[in-house]
């Protein structure tokens, strides 16, 4: 059975992301046409493929979704010098990678990557707290833990938290964390909207209508820690509008003018990226191809 | 030692791959803007990802060159629908990522490529003409073996004709042949071009100056096949006078006109790119990073 090839399943994720990064224009984001001064289209593409060895690893692990997030985030370190890429989206791959590995369909898929994030320990919280230094993310700290606090480890072991835990506390304001609360809603969601879209579309296109339509539904995570909630409800709102007119050339054209004022505000809607990169997952692991 | 691990030496590979189809413009090519009918960028992506496990392979084989060749092209066909992407550049990576898992610097790579390629066998040659069948190029057949003609392969077992035996026939109009020859000279050559580049211009810029200086100084092999030596020669004429603008800034006007001029003629030096491809896989292997 190729579903539960190893192999086959960390292959899913690198297309994923490479597939992710390519789509253009996806406002505000890093594309095969926009980079961002620093972090290139090709430090995403170098990064895809570093890590294969953990997506690999992922695939045959029953446990150390921590630690299998600190080493991938460190590999794409060693591949690319345009620092944090995919710290988002190894956050939903690894759990969605390590379901893979047991599963020959998605239904399978749902039930176990609920299952997995639930059974994380103490130690996968320890170990994605080093991960997020590392990857160095600005985000907002999860209540009273902040991440430039080295006490902030200790604090998660006095107390027991583990990543789940720790997700759970995120979940009101982190699109990341409510998937692993909810059961990667929006990734199966995500992925049934490419999939339907892709043949009249093609798959640049179906990416990046499916992006849009996330963004118009959901306040981007990203936004909202680099901004505020404002800013990420304006963005949702007008990615809204923007889908609502009459035909696709106009969507078209709105998209371009969307991106180009994005990108030169520096508002990159980077959660809303990390959930396509799971939709992407899902729909090649259920054996989409073009 | 990192460099022959047989994962590292994959992913550098696939990276070269993926770094080769991404660089814009690349006159006549798919690149990251252009697209043929029926072949998109994005099936050259998938391509580059689905062959991992026969790259892996190769870097721990030490015979089989024309089942890997063989391999890799129908592995590459189950994951995108856009034909033959990368024929010319598994004859070139396979025997290449063979002498990298044996190799920790340059000049072992050199040594070792050239030995590889000379202990090829009439199996080698036998596999690597299903390939060709199978992969659906148009090329100029070797001496009087049409790959159409079935009884091709019972010829080549008869007369104990190696695919290097099969190189050799054709070095005097086909570069690929040429490398196996020659010592893979071309490959070394457009890594030192593309490595003395990437400082001064990036890797985009580096891959794209370096295919116009391949291009100026050789006949297309894929040009000479599809139109005739002329139109090659035409080819490597143009790009030599644009190389020779007296700025950057003219120098890409140039490429950009010459672009287009190529894609509206469905002119692709498609056997130079192989060339920048092998390139690239030296350059990373030997630790070029960006």
């Amino acid at each position: 059975m190729t579903h539960i090839d190893p192999s086959h399943i960390a292959r899913c994720a690198q297309l994923a992301m490479i597939l992710e990064v390519s789509a253009t224009p996806k406002p505000g984001n890093i594309d095969r046409d926009h980079n961002y001064p620093g972090t290139r289209f090709e430090h995403f593409l170098a990064s895809a493929v570093g890590v294969y060895p953990m997506l690999e690893k992922a695939a045959i692990s029953k446990t150390g979704i921590g630690k299998l997030i600190y080493d991938s985030v460190t590999e794409s370190s060693k591949w690319q010098g345009g620092g944090n890429t995919h710290f988002g989206a190894f956050i939903l791959l690894i759990p969605l990678v390590m379901a893979g590995g047991r599963c020959g369909n998605k239904k399978c898929l749902e039930e176990e990557v609920s299952k997995i994030v639930r059974e994380t320990t103490v130690d996968d919280a320890v170990n994605f707290y080093r991960a997020f230094a590392r990857a160095g993310v600005k985000v907002k700290p999860v209540a009273d833990l902040d991440l430039k606090d080295t006490d902030s480890i200790e604090k998660i072991k006095a107390q027991g938290l583990t990543l789940f835990d720790l997700m759970e506390l995120s979940v009101s304001y982190d699109m990341i964390a409510e998937e692993w609360v909810n059961g990667f809603g929006k990734t199966f969601e995500c992925s049934t909207l490419i999939q339907e879209k892709i043949r009249k579309y093609g798959i640049n296109d179906a990416v990046v209508l499916t992006f849009m339509e996330l963004l118009s539904r959901n306040k981007d995570t990203f936004i909202r820690t680099k901004f505020d909630i404002k800013k990420a409800e304006e963005v949702s709102m007008r990615a809204t509008s923007i889908l609502q007119k009459s035909d696709m050339a106009r969507i078209r054209n709105g998209i371009c003018q969307f991106d180009e004022e994005l990108l030169k505000e520096g508002v990159n809607p980077g959660s809303t990226a990390d959930i396509i990169i799971a939709g992407l997952f899902v729909s090649l692991f259920e054996g989409m191809r073009f």
